[in-house]
């Protein structure tokens, strides 16, 4: 196989491949893909990537300032309290560590992030920056090499992804959408200006509905390709097949209890009374098994499987 | 001269030249470009082209609905009455215009700003997809071709110039930022759904220094070649020149009563007291003199110089 090789022959992949043959149909400006990022193109469990580094920026800061560890916010989150952290809520934790960036200039929090990402280890002993799944970044690659246009919708930061998502996946950061923080625009020396964070969040936490009102308004295309692997998007991968034409939904199933995990309450990513891939089969989505349909899992490691099926579902 | 052909040798073209060589230092990734549009991508006199769009669609729609010519933004147009515009205000009915593609999807008003731009006419004479100037596109061309990510940062709608500007600067709809309209999901067949336009407009007016933080929060990056024409453009190109390292601040002036505009009231452009001129050399931008630096004008023009200066200052 010369293309996708690290996914396993099946109706998954071919379900990919008859999409990718449909799309030369259609007109190149209309080629667009949209994936999430979190347990869609790089593994979110046991925490967030963005909340490990959240957490390593307050513990810096506690570090050089004790007081702060006064907040209740912080409080919970240095001293791992999980039940103050779920009264508080994720949500409001979350603005208040977005607080501590206030006044950075976006160009300093993106080196912030970076110097992060270029050391932190994540909890399974890999580097954080091997995170992503190779399927994804094969399938993102052969997108590209396609016409299409790939783009990132996130729940998380914007500028968080930005800062990475060049290296990571090769998507530049003007089609990265996330949650996003505002901006003052302050004077500077002889007449230039200066950008500074806010601890303010602008619009809605770009989940759900969110996610395909401000794809439209910052990417202004509708996709014809949409992957996500929960709730919050739902919405986006709707969008994807709403028009006549070819589109494709695709829903990740962690189900991989060996290779990464096998989502505890998989059936009530949707509702509790649905498994995902119930999900994906009364919407029209395609159900991507990681256990099945992926011969390797992370960008850095080597295959999985012996390569028997050279041929049988090839382009 | 094998580059900017229709820019005359002189010290503008010798600057951007300069410019250009300088950036081949600076990372790929930090080689980004954001152009205004109107009055410095394309012509803007007598009216903006995008309000002309607009008013032809009120007159259809008033046509159709005789009613609506009684709400008083509408009145004012459909009549020409300078004063009655100029006291309701161009913004008020702006958004009272923008008000009347309500509950269209964004492709079905992409459709409708392509249809009337197929076949438009400027006052001038020209069809209104000739209006470009050529001279920039060949700076937006040669950009890209030296690595650069180009966009387009415009105080008109965003979605009205996303539906064209493919067609006339090759920019792709995520890299124009704009006045946004919201929009708003609805559920549609079979499980799919619908986006449609608002009649709001979401944040702030996309001009001066909103300009700066939309272009931040939509596309990540800060630019180090900006360019416009009008006091709105200002924080954008100060924005260009704001850090260390290569950058350039075009600043156009419409001097060019022949070809194109003398701006009657050039001098208020920035401040009452001060020439365009003087503004770009008090901040150390780079004005572009339409009359002096441009050999050809528009898009579809045929060169008006001789070609004499081969190999003065050729790349």
């Amino acid at each position: 196989m010369d293309v996708l090789p690290s996914w396993r022959a099946g109706p998954t992949r071919t379900a990919v491949l008859e999409f990718l043959a449909a799309a030369r149909d259609v007109p190149v400006e209309q080629r667009v893909a949209y994936f999430d990022n979190d347990g869609t193109l790089w593994c979110e469990r046991p925490s967030y990537v963005q909340w490990d580094f959240l957490v390593d920026q307050l513990r810096q800061r506690a570090t050089e300032d004790p007081s702060i560890a006064q907040q209740p916010e912080f409080a919970a989150v240095l001293e791992a309290r999980r039940e103050a952290i779920a009264s508080i809520g994720l949500a409001r934790i979350a603005v208040a560590l977005a607080g501590l960036f206030t006044g950075l200039t976006p160009e300093e929090f993106a080196g912030r992030v970076r110097g992060w990402m270029a050391t932190a280890v994540h909890a399974s002993g890999r580097p954080v920056r091997s995170l992503g799944y190779r399927p994804m970044r094969e399938l993102i690659e052969l997108l590209r090499a396609d016409g299409f246009t790939v783009g990132i919708v996130t729940g998380g930061g914007a500028e968080f992804l930005r800062a990475i998502s060049g290296e990571l996946y090769g998507v530049p950061p003007d089609r990265v959408v996330g949650t996003s923080v505002g901006y003052r625009l302050t004077g500077g020396d002889r007449g230039t200006v200066v950008l500074r964070r806010t601890a303010r969040i602008v619009g809605d936490a770009n989940e759900g509905a969110a996610k395909v009102t401000n794809a439209q308004t910052q990417l202004g295309r509708r996709p014809i390709l949409a992957a996500g692997n929960s709730a919050g998007d739902a919405e986006l991968l709707r969008w994807a097949t709403a028009a006549p034409g070819p589109g494709l939904a695709l829903l990740l199933d962690h189900d991989d209890a060996e290779r990464e995990y096998a989502y505890e309450g998989r059936a009530e990513t949707f509702t509790a009374a649905e498994a995902v891939g119930d999900t994906a089969a009364r919407l029209g989505w395609t159900r991507i098994s990681m256990a099945r349909d992926w011969a390797t899992v992370f960008d850095t490691d080597t295959d999985t499987d012996t390569d028997t099926d050279t041929g049988t579902s090839g382009r």
